[in-house]
């Protein structure tokens, strides 16, 4: 059975509802509550075995599995441009699970939101002799029609991404990370209107550019010379590893921000961006399909490599 | 581990946000998104094993399943007197299933969407080594103000209940009820305001009650010979099993509403309620705290018996 192809068939024609201006596909859904408003709409789960080990090598801190959980529904968020306001979690805990597992996660799941400013409304907790999983559910809200999509990158955009890209997963990065939701929202007041696209990256750079250009309708040129690498993935090229440019391309979990943006408004985004987190302009959207990559001066083709999700 | 220390633990003092106007422990929280409407927003979860088996004796078709997942959702909306408008729903499927089984499990789940005329806005697959989980995040929306709450019975109210009670889990019942959606529309048009409390009744009718006077700080008291049971709970009764009373009493997921009502708006109501469903007047809430049943002329003190969410 291939997942993929289930969620095309799953997609082909979902119930709908007026009120449901974007559905399935893109990183939120987005429900027009009223003349002013939207809500992006996120649901997400992370399971025991396939998203984290509690035991063993790689064992992650149940807080962290918690924070990851609400954090990854929040990276989402930050795609699309707006802000959290209210979650609800379904946490299933193992049959015999410890009290102190438990409370460790509730701390890292309401950590996130007290960081972000936004509730825990509810939630359903239940026992069973399956592992531990996590689902978030996750409302976020900003101005009418203005949620970035993946769909909506015009030929000359500049695409910007934030932070550093590669080996978030040889590190805590992919547990402890940042949402960009404050970053999101910086972007949205330097430059309101002139981000035409926007994805987080969580299968790693090639596969995210890919979805976000074929939503589009367009290709694009990465510089390779620009991508900004993480000190994870530096580490690991110097040991021997891959290269940091193998790692930013292929590798998962980075929860960093792709964006498409016009590109006059992108150089005076550039001009005025301050602060720890990094933006950097790593290419341009072209109307030609092709996905390219320039690296040493020669343009290479960039194929759909990335981490698929198991 | 007690789940229900655990609970009191989660919602001691979760993290809020000015438009979460009911957080943790309703059916529903409410989310007060402008000044003319509210959001009821729910999540739930049905895990193999624990809600459903699949193979085996009493083993749940995939669709039975999905709908199953959808309408105790739907439920506790319905006990807002609220409508839902999207959906999100989180799967993991065990490693290996059958494609079919992943398709009859969504048209479960979108039958029901359809049913009531609400969409599947996004979603989120996943495949583990676990069972199967269904998690179903239900957002419902309805005039500011005015969903029904557990809280806010009043002494002289009387207690009425949809449809009929006991044994939906020795029939089908309990995976393809119909959520009291209509039914809870229809008591809002009929009687506008006067709904004080209600509560869906997935712990049995005794529990159940327990819940809406304890949040209400009121008592009640029962009349036995008013309660409606079903076909399924009189069958078990003749057939030698336990009485028609101590299944609907102590019975777990009917799904029906439990509801206290204005007395003479209940009175209006019961007049003109038509269709289908029944609704029974049951008893009354009462201000001494007791919950007390009558049964043939005798008063008893009801326990707070009934079916325990392992």
């Amino acid at each position: 059975m291939s997942e993929l192809k289930l969620i095309r068939k799953f997609r082909a024609n979902p119930p709908t509802h007026p009120w449901i201006t974007v559905g399935p596909g893109q990183d939120c859904a987005i429900v027009s509550w009223n003349a002013r408003r939207d809500l992006a709409y996120k649901i997400d789960q992370v399971i025991e075995g396939t998203h984290f080990v509690l035991t063993g090598p790689g064992a992650a801190r149940p807080f962290d599995v918690g924070w990851k959980a609400m954090a990854k529904a929040c990276s989402d968020i930050a795609a699309t441009g707006f802000w959290p306001v209210a979650a609800t979690v379904a946490v299933n805990l193992r049959k015999g699970s410890k009290e102190a597992l438990a409370m460790e996660l509730y701390r890292g799941l309401t950590a996130c939101c007290r960081k972000y400013k936004f509730g825990l409304a509810g939630g359903d907790l239940a026992t069973s002799e399956q592992g531990l999983s996590v689902v978030v559910s996750l409302l976020g809200e900003g101005p009418r029609n203005s949620a970035w999509l993946r769909r909506g990158a015009r030929a000359g955009d500049t695409l910007l991404v934030t932070g550093r890209l590669g080996a978030s997963l040889h590190s805590r990065g992919h547990l402890r990370f940042s949402p960009r939701l404050p970053e999101a929202e910086k972007i949205r007041q330097i430059v309101p209107g002139a981000v035409h696209a926007c994805i987080d990256i969580t299968d790693g750079l090639s596969r995210d550019l890919h979805h976000l250009c074929q939503e589009s309708g367009v290709g694009a040129t990465l510089d390779s010379q620009l991508i900004p690498f993480s000190a994870a993935a530096r580490k690991i090229a110097r040991a021997g590893g891959r290269s940091e440019l193998e790692q930013a391309l292929g590798d998962g979990e980075d929860f960093e921000l792709l964006l498409a943006v016009e590109s006059r408004a992108a150089e005076r985004l550039l001009r005025r961006w301050r602060g720890r987190v990094p933006l950097t302009r790593i290419g341009r959207i072209e109307r030609k399909l092709d996905i390219l990559i320039r690296t040493n001066g020669a343009l290479q083709r960039l194929t759909n490599v990335g981490y698929e999700h198991r």
